[in-house]
């Protein structure tokens, strides 16, 4: 029994989607091809534009359509302080609290030795000459509290501070909200490490 | 701060992935476009290329890219045995036992009323049509042991036999290699029922 070969190219092609295995592909592929075939036509349109679309923003790194991205054309904002994220997610997360009116950049991912990501795969050369322009006073570092983000965080704050650049740091504590109860043991030290006059 | 069109499209379509919920939908969007631009590539021909070839073979429902299927043009094949079957895995799956040498007929799901599934959505009409084409003596029932594959299979079984087919369907009992200890009651019961002479 021979299965048709542009389904199993389909099938194939939808393992390059993060954390889909052969039986997911292959539920994908039938479920498509039964159920929804105008989604799949849908997708196929989506992904063949937004290859040919989308590019990184010249300036912060993030995804955008044009050259520069509308964040870093806005003249509004703060172009001392540029804070630098790992993903536009948390890039978005950030501009929800309505708390910093810099610019950003986006690394795109982090240093993660493990997984042979050096600095050179997260755009750190980019990074350093957008932070050197002369108008940029403060890196704001807000990778992730992981071992991987707190070690990129390390990594470019020696970077910038080697090149006369103030550097900062998101506040780590106990979470708006949190009892002391339920927290861990890590965050209730650096908690303590970092308590501030009131 | 805008995210640009193209990369919201696909994350939305996207979602048209069984299983697929925003959060996820954004991570794959991410991943290809960040890590794997040429599988994305890959996959949107793959898509646009499986719509527009795979169809159902005129015989047996399962998916070809001709309008006859290789299995159903098979000349060593029985055509007086039609063997029933959920989906073209179910189909695999048999044929890799080499214990049947009829053809199939692949119903591309199943009854399932709560889910708003009826006779019309699982072909039974085009099934109907292939299995009283006075080749077909016997119909092998090979749906799934569960509760819509069962249905499904007395639904048909019940269409057949009101034509005058013969009709049967794959035995229940202990699984080979199955200890009594960890088999549950409801197998067992059927096994005891359908007990056969030795």
């Amino acid at each position: 029994m021979k299965v048709p070969s542009s389904l199993t190219l389909l099938t194939e092609a939808l393992r390059h989607l993060p954390g889909v295995g052969p039986k997911s592909a292959q539920r994908m592929a039938y479920h498509l091809l039964q159920h929804d075939r105008d989604g799949a036509a849908l997708l196929g349109r989506a992904l063949t534009q937004a290859v040919d679309q989308i590019h990184h923003c010249a300036l912060c790194n993030t995804f955008t359509e044009n050259e520069i991205c509308e964040t870093c054309l806005d003249p509004e904002r703060d172009p001392s302080l540029l804070c630098v994220v790992e993903t536009p997610t948390d890039q978005l997360m950030i501009e929800q609290t309505l708390t910093f009116k810099g610019l950003y950049f986006v690394l795109m991912g982090r240093l993660s030795p493990l997984d042979g990501i050096g600095p050179k795969d997260i755009q750190l050369e980019k990074l350093v000459s957008r932070a050197t322009d002369g108008v940029v006073k403060e890196v704001v570092l807000a990778t992730n509290f992981t071992n991987e983000g707190e070690a990129t965080a390390h990594y470019i704050s020696e970077t910038m501070k080697a090149r006369g650049l103030q550097v900062s740091r998101l506040a780590r504590g106990v979470p708006v909200g949190g009892e002391l109860e339920y927290v861990d043991a890590g965050t209730i030290a650096r908690a303590m490490l970092d308590r501030r006059a009131t």
